[in-house]
């Protein structure tokens, strides 16, 4: 096993996750300022109110809205409510559910089963699910098809178009299945596609978003929002059964707020996406690296010589190598990586592979914030 | 039902629980300075580490630590890893866990039993848990008695001495069951009792305790702490399948570390006492109220007349009430009551009441901070 | 623990339980009959529609029937379709369900909490049911009241009048809870009340009934029926999953085939119900014993002197005592009592207390099979 | 789907499944012998305990024996025994586990993770299995590999040989896993190999296994034969939660005495096995069929031309088809099956595939039973 939890030493950028960064500093300030007087406990203060209208401004409709602070609890609640014990849930097989969550969902959803769906580039082909919504359904010795999981932007780092998504949501229709998106990375694949939030969600037949910030400048929050309502009340019984209703609320509901006021995370998105276009830009120069499939969010997957890795490691690089398969190295960009620190590694690559570039791309006219 | 989640509205004192107020301010500012550069992530991080080498300082011996957010995820966690899914948790009737968490020991014990064992005051009585913990073992058709939790403070406000933990230390021992202690209010008993975290815990025979924090002047922190140190490995994986570890963990060590750091916990714990000792010195000069069993922490349960109640409220007091019987009255002090507040709430029911105090106490007297 | 899984040496009567004996001719004969030829497997054979047929007629409208083979999966199976893992089952404390499933219900049940409802004689007392049935309803921090479940005959051989079940059916009904009936001993307490099956469940509120049979004559099947048949499809899911659907049904179903067919079970039940009766009446003539409550169905609560049992048991006579209480017997009688093994524990319970009988009763006047 | 739940209509053989058949008579023949007086209840009874001897001799060691009524039960019972819900499963892809049990082994194993690892001929690959073993071990974020299940014979009816077993029980012994066996058709893969009972378990590092007689003549009963006797307790309580501890235990205990009683259940797979030799030989004469992989026990796949399969059913024989892939047939013998069933089924398709056989091969020359 790869060191998973190690960062790098101080001096050398680390493209290890976008987890190892800390948080935007309005969304710091929002904190602070939310600790005045007394607010109303397990989310019935007027913070964790505002909050809600503001996901119903943002998707042109009315959802609810439920807060809890990670990721791994935001997707298996969300699952659990979409599938009983006796269904399965529809993912890729490179999804975090199935990968990365040491079986949350199959706790939450008390034993339903996580069955793969393939497709290239971390997106599930939408031929495959067809076939895997109708199978074995009212079968009694087998799970039933019960919701579909897609993760926008992916694991890979590549981002479903809007017609990909629509022609997932049409299926679910058709098969009365449900679809949830693992939106961890929602807002880097939002403003890959430039379209609307509502465009990507419920408009293509999204029922619940898991919607990400925590890796995109938060400390330590996600929302859950659900375009079926009707879901609610369920989904409140089952946060509060798995210890993440907040009593102080407004620790978690300030974070959202500040992440979604005057645009910061869209903003920290596209800085995120700059930065892993410049150091794509910057890896295909290279002969002995191969970018692997199309980079369209924040994170770039390459294969690299074992010299290099080990070199780089070395000199106090913090890579997240050899998890994937033998020389695969996940470089993960985020809104605080900044355009030195990218160049830093090309430079050092560049040295250490002991080559010159093999194009005459310059990465320098790559500016912060133009990639979407 | 009473209306738990609403808080006062301005300008008044609101005692309905020690969860409607903020943060100590030394703990948001640990929070900001935490937020600087890259730290490993899923608590790898030197922040983290130094956390639980507080602790272990703080209990005298080797501990594991796991954070998490919520009193919930605590206590629930704790009790799933001692607890097989065909145990039973010996709990008081009146616990937080078997009243209050919405099933989740049941959840995350993945089916486990909670067994109510009656005492005075919402303490478990040793004899009848002597008992119990010998009740049907081996009987194919029940549940096996696993595990005991005790909540010190209790949900009453009243105080385990020493001597009573050591008492069910012992069943527990003699019995081969594991004694958990829900700490949600472990501050607030300890300088009650004016002994050491390790004589309320492990010396007196605790296997696991929930650590609380949130209720004493965090924002939403948690320490599970095990004396058992062998068990950290499983409730790890429990901890990460539940959805409860923090990608940035900085941003829960660092309000551990802060509650820890020079006494903080201990001083807020102390001022939330003392306010309630006002509050019931005051209380008891009426003779239309009652003041049950002997406070001994920051929570007060009274009865109060309708009229009152309904006066109170009509004056924007928020008073928590009638969830545990007919004109029942929970008064909650914490870390930011300040004694005007609780002088005012004394004034008001004087006036409203219509009566003079029954006696010539004057709680003046006492002092913010002479508690423990 | 009293000797739980002891049944009594050659030679002496048992009045262990109804569990001890084996099953009627009438039922092994169908056993050996339906194993000709082939049959469809998993319940789709001929023999299983026919049982639900019959079922259908004897309830005199459309009900959906799952065979289980034993009361604890049937009870189980039951109350997870009609309790969310959020939910609670409103039992009574003396309940099978409760005490004597090891945790099956919660198991099945994702979780879900088991409240206790008292009432005397092992009945719910229908005005603490309304109470219990609303309290917390909405709250997020308790489990959510979802159905209630009743044993008839109850765990103490009393019997639910129509009254009483139309009672908790209105409860029930009024509150949006389903209702449960354990019938395990379903047989002894409708020849008890003398009206028809479907008066005693579905005309009363009954959603889902255990209908049980192995207690009353056959080796090892029990039928949960669903008078809400839209239950069906999800249950048939939980069957499968719990591996209680046999691929070889009609083993099952040939069992209560013959055990319906013909009145059999209720001549069964009758001639048990009329052993308690003589039992009781015999006992009832002895000062040092006292019989408790009103034996209605086939099992006698009464206390013992501890001589007497020793006696009793030196002597061969299997007794199930003590764990009820100190001195408390049970005495359990079956189809396949007979009168002659009633007189012969009245006879040496005389010789062994020394005393005549306070009565001049005779209990040769009770005739088998006089008593519903 | 397929319509898996029909049998054959009268008057034509059916290879559906050795589930429609019934039981042998020595079976019910011990079933009706069995039914005499008083038994101690719940598995105390003598004749469960000669069971449990009879094992202990046939395994030529002590063993722990637990009854249940059918294989989804003893499989999901084994697998929750040996693996904690944070654990994962390594289980072919074909597996019934994985496949036909509905979820069963996430149920009762509390939401563990079933991970497929391939092979030819639905048996696991040692050096793929070996990789599975050690993938991410202790990786917090994944479920971790805790046991291995083989199914002797495999679904698709091909035998793992002794050294196939054994290098998988080297890599579960050398990667602390342990190793489960479903012998849902074990007899049949015992009688192929030739081999002790214990030489194709214990000896070669099974710790569990799922022994099964449903298939093989009885009418439902599963033997779990625990070679770590240690887990016997754990799995008792686990039996009684999941609704499979029968009270009137001789009822399956006679099924399994009478099964393994004067080599039954070995005369029983070699007449299966024989007749499945024999329909494979004849369908190799025809050039329209493919039979697929090596049948090694009772089960036979392979390919017919649609237009074959739909003139079969036509005549009324039943066939399970189309489950597995387009024109894919599953041919199941048993027990029950003569030689004549098999011949008048090949005489069918001979006529209706409308060619001669295209070898000179002679059917009658195949004697049942003389296979193994």
């Amino acid at each position: 096993m790869a060191n998973r939890n190690e960062g790098s030493p101080a001096g050398r950028p680390a493209f290890w996750s976008d987890n190892i960064v800390g948080a935007s500093p309005e969304v710091m300030a929002a904190l602070a300022a939310c600790n005045v007087g007394e607010a109303r406990s397990y989310g019935a203060d007027e913070l964790t109110a505002a909050v809600e209208r503001k996901f119903c401004a943002l998707f042109e409709r009315e959802v609810a809205v439920l807060l809890v602070p990670t990721g791994t609890a935001a997707n298996a609640l969300s699952l659990a409510t979409l599938t009983p014990p006796w269904g399965s849930v529809l993912c890729h097989p490179d999804s975090h559910v199935d990968n990365d969550e040491c079986g949350a969902p199959e706790f939450f959803a008390d034993g339903a089963k996580l069955v793969a769906v393939g497709g290239p580039h971390a997106k599930i082909d939408v031929e495959a699910l067809r076939r895997a919504a109708c199978e074995k359904v009212g079968d009694i010795h087998s799970t039933q098809p019960s919701c579909v999981t897609i993760t926008q932007a992916t694991e890979l780092g590549s981002v479903y178009s809007l017609e990909e998504i629509g022609a997932i949501g049409d299926v679910c229709r058709s098969t009365g299945l449900r679809l949830h998106m693992d939106g961890s990375r929602f807002a880097n694949a939002l403003v890959t596609l430039g379209c609307t939030p509502a465009e990507m969600t419920w408009k293509a037949g999204v029922d619940v978003l898991s919607f990400g910030a925590t890796k995109n400048g938060v400390p330590a929050a996600e929302a859950i929002v659900l375009f079926d309502t009707a879901l609610a009340r369920e989904m409140a019984f089952r946060r509060k059964r798995s210890g993440h209703l907040f009593s102080k609320m407004r620790f978690l509901s300030a974070q959202i707020d500040a992440y979604l006021e005057d645009g910061l995370w869209l903003r920290n998105a596209r800085h995120a996406n700059a930065m892993a276009a410049r150091l794509v830009q910057g890896l295909k120069r290279f002969s002995c690296i191969e970018v692997q499939g199309e980079p369209q969010a924040n994170i770039v997957f390459c294969t690299f010589p074992a010299a290099l890795i080990q070199a780089l490691h070395g000199e106090g690089f913090a890579l997240y190598h050899d998890r994937w398969g033998p020389g695969v190295v996940r470089l993960v960009t985020s809104f605080a990586t900044t355009a030195a620190e990218v160049d830093q590694l090309l430079d050092r690559i560049q040295c250490l592979a002991g080559e010159s570039s093999n194009e005459s791309g310059d990465t320098e006219s790559i500016e912060a914030g133009s990639a979407a």
